[in-house]
This record gives C-alpha cells, structure tokens and sequence, in this order.
C-alpha cells in the first residue's frame, strides 16, 4: 500500500500553509464560556470554525490545495465530490482565485448546501447517492476535462491546510494541555496532531467520532484499518472512514479516539447553542461531547477545542415558527 | 400625568452608567456579513447583546439600578416581574452584587427561563398570567420585603443603563449614518435614541417593531400613546407598551417607529442565524427585518443594528434531532 499513499505533511507544511492561506481565511476567534468550564471542570477554549468563510474549516484545505497549483493546472479547474462543507470550500476556494470548479453532488444532497455551493459559481454534478458513484463521477469528469482532483482528506495539502486552524488555536492560547477535535476523513485531526506534535509544549491531541461512525476508534484500537462503515449518526461530516494517509499520520503519533453517542452529541449542541450561542453543527459537537461525558482520564486543565463548522439546516426550525 | 412620570435620563447619564456598569458586563463584539451587507445594500454592524451575560442586553439596566441602591435598599433586596430576559437579568445582577432578588414569573412561564433565573439564585413566585396579576403580585412582595421594584423599561436608571449598549456600538464603529434597534417597552430604545442624539455626529436612531404589536408605531403615528393592545407575535420581548416615560422620549426625539410582518421576523432570524451563524431571538431579528425589507427611505451607508438578545428556546429543534 505504501507505494500509493503519498509522504505525510510536516509540522512545517502546516506552518507554510498558515502562511500561505492567511490573507483569504479568517482568523476565527477563540471563546470560553464559564458554563461550559464549571461542567467541565477545567479551562475550555473554543476555536470558532464554524465561523470560518463557508462555515466550516474546510477552506483551509481546499485554498491552500489551490494555491499550489501550477499555471496549467489552474487554468483546466478544480473538482471535488462532497455532499456538504468541503462542496462549498472548494466553490468558494475556485471563485476567489478565479477558477472553474466542478463539484459533483448526490441527487438528494440537501438543498440549502446545493444552493450554497451553486451561490459561489461551481458547476454542480449530479450523481446516485453512492461513494463509488462519486468517485466514478469525478473521475470521469477528471478525465474529460483534465482538471485537478481536490481530495477532502486524504491528500497532504489537504491535511496540511487543516492543520492551520490547530496552530491558530496553539499561537492564540498559551500553554494547552490538550486539544480535542472530531475525526472523519482525518483531515482536520491529522492536522491537528502534526501540529499539536510540532508544538512547543506538544500538547496532547484526542480525536472524537461518534460511536454510529466509529471506523477510526477502532483502526486505532487493533491497529488494522478500517475501510467500510455503514455509518448511523446525525453528524453528517463524519461519516467517511480514515483515507489511507490519515490512518498512517494517526497511527505514527499513537492518536487516542474516544466515541460519544447520538444523545451525548445533541445534549452537547444543545448545551454551545444554548449557552454559548454558538450554532454549531452536530459534527462539532462531537468533540464537545467528549469533553463533557468526561471520555478520558486526562489530567488535563486547559483543553482547545476545535469547533469544525456550523452548516446546519435549521429549516424545519423556522418553518415551525411560521406554523 | 406628567407629575407620576420621572425626568428623563440625558446623554452624560447614559456615559456615566457605562462607566458604572463596565466591570459588570462584556462589551460585546461588533459583527460584519459581506453576504446581509449584500442583501442590504449597504454596510451593517451588528452589536452581539445575544452574546452579553444572560443573553440579553437587560442584564445593563439591571446592573445601572442595583448599583445605585443605597445600603439599607441592598440589604432589603429587589423584586422584579419578567417572563423572560429582565427575569434572568436582575437575578444575575442580585447575585453579582450579593443581594436577595424575587422575580414574579407567569406559572406558565418557559421552563428554561425559570430554571436559568432560579440558577442566579433568585426566588421565584409563580402568579397568574396577566399583565395586572404580574403587577399586584409584585407590588406586594415589595409591600411585605421593603425591596425595590426594578422597572424593566420604564425607569430612567433601566433606560440609561440599555443605552451603553448603543453607546459602545457609536464607540466601536465610526461614523455610524444610523442605528436601529428593536423597540417593546422602550428601555432599549429610548437609551438608543438618547445615545444617537448625544452623539457627536447625531445618527439618526429608528425603532423597528412586530406589526402585531405595533403599539410604539401607532404611538408615534398619531402623538397619542397607545397604552393597550393585544400582541399577536413570536418576539416574546416586544410585547409590552411603552412605558410613559418611554413614550415621552421617542416622541420628543420624534423617532420614527416601522413595522415587519411575522414572516420577516422569521425570515430574518434565519439569515443571521445561517449566514452570519448568530443564534439570535426573533426580537432582535425585527430589527434585522426592517433593514432586509427595506422599510425605510433613509440615505444611509453605514448602519448599526442592535441585536438585542438570543435566549429562544430551541428545545423542539434539539429533541426532534434524535427523533
């Protein structure tokens, strides 16, 4: 397998990108909320990602995949299949460099999130609501049009563009003890682990994933890979298994993964919306949700979180207001 | 009538209560969306009072009154009738300041506003759910305790402490061509009103209300104040009249009061709360509401909104998710 999984970023890839990203993301703010510290029990810093253009940390990844491409390259366009965040961050990635981009959807994506992407001037693609129908999908509008696959997790680039929201935090709250964010793809914790590992005081790095999509628990746990899941939770971005690469970066640096339930999850959205007022989506709670079902045995006092995004549809919500 | 109604509160009173209130309260954040300043048409700063403590900008005037109590008042403890963020307001207010408070709620008040005012520590009495039952019940708590009755519109101290939220907003933005903010029983408003006009370069100041419990509107419309009607709104903050003080200010002022219908309320509530991800409640999307429906004739650029509070309750929302 090994010849087929590229090299793994480095601390300093992730530096580079913080660098080379920085005038085209936001530098989301870091909050504390003293009722979440009293449930907790410790100093609890939230990085506000859902906050991020496009609402999610996605952007980082996809911008920073853009910027490294060649002439040629960016002159045939960018496509991506994602049914959600990672959709929008490339549409939004291509618009600002002034690229075409494709993205291929599922016929039953959600409408607000198709309408988004459609919003930025992507190109939507239809497909059957299958991983091999996406990838088959792109792969054809790869070869057709010689544009440049954007993988959402499992290329260095990628993983190296998400491990600039982790530095953030690093830079912006001294001295962590540890820092938690949720596991899909492995985007954003192997970043996060590159960066907590590279860091001065190597905070510990914790992945949370929801016990309905627990592929990257267990891959940690016997240590074999995890391919295929037949996912079961509301947190829609996590439902992907580890990408090859992800799995290795995770593995190498002895990555720890603790499982919430559904219930843990929307008690923890419930609890940021309510009292921090910060909507964020249910893959985001996840890692709260670790925190506050007190998942590890930690001595940990200062704990960074990252809050991945907050593209939820609330539209049955607001419906109900009208009724 | 004039002889019952207290002397309005000016300018300087309003900076002294900044001043006052400052160790007590978070001077919230100022927030700009490129996608609302697009829909607009112009530039909008929206002030985060969601994000204040309580989630509402109550908790302002609540402190300007407690802090002003001389010794034997402190020690007699404060009343208050609320359903809702003036409840929750001077419970924390009393706690901060080590004092006893007793809020008067409707026995069918939310759940989770009784729970949040009895968490500050305050006693709670249960009363039937009309404005006079609220009133008498609260009249003779103070008869028996020798508390103080803390107004939540209509007392200058409440009015000149709801003003520095207006007033930071003026700090933190400069040159500001207007303000608006939502108008109920006109604490908010009128300390708006007061801080534009004091204001170097005067903006104007424009109050915006449920048409379904317009009676500021039809106030100001006519000169006559409108001091009964029958609120028919999901903006559960904005169904009280104005007070007479309150009405004596937006009329010497000669504020102007528009109307949103039910359905841009709620219009408004979900574009700030997907693209701008602020939780907000539908009293402060009123104020949003005016500005999407264009409901002014005003040449302005630059607009301040205040957002005035995010405690709603999304309980349904939450339980439907693990359903």
């Amino acid at each position: 397998m090994s010849e087929t999984v590229p090299a793994a970023p480095t601390y300093a890839d992730i530096a580079l990108a913080a660098e080379r990203i920085e005038p085209f993301v936001h530098r989301t703010r870091v909050v504390s909320n003293w009722s979440l510290n009293e449930r907790v029990g410790c100093e609890v810093f939230l990085k506000c990602e859902h906050e991020q253009r496009t609402g999610s940390f996605k952007i980082r990844g996809a911008i920073n995949n853009l910027l490294q491409l060649s002439e040629v390259e960016r002159a045939r366009g960018v496509v991506a299949h994602s049914s959600g965040n990672h959709a929008q961050a490339v549409a939004l990635a291509a618009k600002v460099l002034g690229m075409h981009a494709t993205i291929v959807m599922p016929h039953n994506a959600n409408a607000i999130k198709k309408a988004a992407t459609e919003g930025y001037g992507a190109r939507v693609v239809s497909c059957a609501d299958t991983d091999g129908a996406r990838v088959e999908t792109a792969d054809r509008i790869v070869a057709e049009t010689g544009g440049t696959l954007i993988h959402p997790n499992a290329s260095p680039r990628t993983i190296a563009g998400a491990g600039t929201a982790a530095l953030e935090l690093l830079e912006d709250v001294p001295s962590l003890d540890a820092l938690i964010a949720p596991v899909g793809g492995g985007g954003l914790s192997c970043g996060a682990a590159l960066a907590c590992a590279g860091w001065t005081d190597a905070p510990v790095f914790v992945g949370a994933e929801p016990a309905g999509a627990d592929d990257a628990a267990r891959s940690m746990e016997t240590g074999v890979h995890v391919v295929e899941q037949t996912p079961s939770t509301i947190a829609d971005g996590l439902r992907t298994c580890l990408g090859p690469l992800n799995f290795q970066i995770l593995s190498e640096h002895g990555v720890r993964v603790v499982t919430v339930s559904e219930a843990e999850i929307v008690d923890a959205m419930r609890f940021v919306w309510q009292r921090a007022k910060l909507p964020i989506e249910p893959s985001s709670a996840v890692a709260v949700a670790a925190l506050l079902g007190d998942k590890w045995d930690l001595d940990a006092r200062r704990i960074g979180v990252i809050l991945s995004g907050g593209n939820v549809d609330t539209s049955a919500y607001f419906d109900g207001l009208l009724a």
